[in-house]
């Protein structure tokens, strides 16, 4: 699969339609994501929700690990930690992802989320595990 | 706030009817949250995304945290860290938060969510941030 | 390798006996181990250093999950996150790991880490691979 | 209290004393710690304990946030995680931490450690708490 397939595809699956999330780039050296916060993202007190932080910070990072691996591999999130630092209020939701530890099973990522002021909104880190596309997708 | 007034705020909110998510109980002793994985949930192989999973176990963790404290108080999540055990498939998929630690400013919380069939998709433990809800909402 | 011999094994290593840890039993339900926290363990505040605590969590949830797999196998952390609820002030300090989701290749397990007040003191929550271990110790 | 009080203060706490981990500098910027792994560190499998290897990102981050706030402030760790990519075997071990976000009362931080060929042996992300020195130390 093509880098720019690659995009495609992810752009394309139900839930970046849903929260109107999208892959901007992926390669070995990094990924990033944008969304822009609305209403719809909202949690209580008027800031989006950690589901749309943390989806955003998993991507970012699933991306990145994808971007470093071959065309016929996929990566499945194990485990990740996300810290937020500052309300994600609405407006636009940057995301760049980078891979710490390109194992040959498990590789570790981490990833940042930035408001348009570049103001740090949330830190990631994660776990994800390489798997074969043909057996398991 | 009545904790029917509870569960009704935070079902009302954007996120929750963007996702379909609904806060089913929250008290002191646990929190029970409900979602059914549908297409527009899922990533790029076909079970949902890690941002709906993480999304429902911070909520069920910060329902959890909101049925033991102050109605006045409100609490935002600090940090979470989610393992994924299983793909979310389409489906309900449910999840019970607990309070693990009640501390006067910052509460520890875990959640499970599992399928229909009782099997365990993720596992979450998040710090939360007690705050005035005047002040903060 | 019977449970005996397991903790035995754990218990003559370098780590446990330079800080006076001990794993008093491991099965497949659950583990507990003890430590006395002393001096030596202290940081510059008066409480045991979070290393000390991290790796009593670590263990336990370690010695979980060997109790839950066969005695050809051996585990690795991936992964763990630790809260830290209470200062682990010099006394007894007990932990109990479980395991909660027994993967084939990655297990996930928690662990509680208690004063002899009963007080919770730190809840972690870790991610484990399986290797044979023949293959790799 | 200056620089160098601060890094003689915690190189003379117990638990560094008891590990051998030396605080080589902090500031504002950055932090760095040093262990080297001996028998005494090691696990049953003949690596560094998880306990000495997150003893150690715990002090890198923890020291990283001491060295960009107040000198009449301490700090705790409320939470942290670690992925262990490679085992820490005999030999050097260092450790840089960094801040992530210097909040008000909650900061975040992370850390690398890596053996004497640079090879990453840890990455970790921490929370922690500030507070005043003569309240609570």
């Amino acid at each position: 699969m093509s880098a720019a397939d690659l995009l495609a595809k992810w752009n394309a699956c139900g839930y970046y339609r849903l929260v109107g999330m999208t892959v901007v780039h992926a390669d070995a050296a990094s990924s990033e994501l944008r969304i822009t916060i609305r209403d719809e993202h909202l949690q209580a007190y008027g800031s989006a929700h950690g589901g749309i932080v943390a989806g955003l910070v998993d991507a970012a990072m699933g991306l990145a690990v994808l971007g470093g691996i071959a065309a016929e591999e996929g990566c499945a999130t194990i485990q990740m930690t996300t810290n937020f630092t500052a309300p994600a209020t609405p407006g636009p939701l940057t995301a760049i992802g980078r891979t710490l530890h390109p194992g040959r099973r498990i590789v570790v990522a981490s990833a940042e989320a930035r408001g348009a002021d570049g103001r740090l909104v949330a830190v990631g880190q994660g776990t994800f595990q390489r798997f074969p596309l043909g057996a398991s997708a």
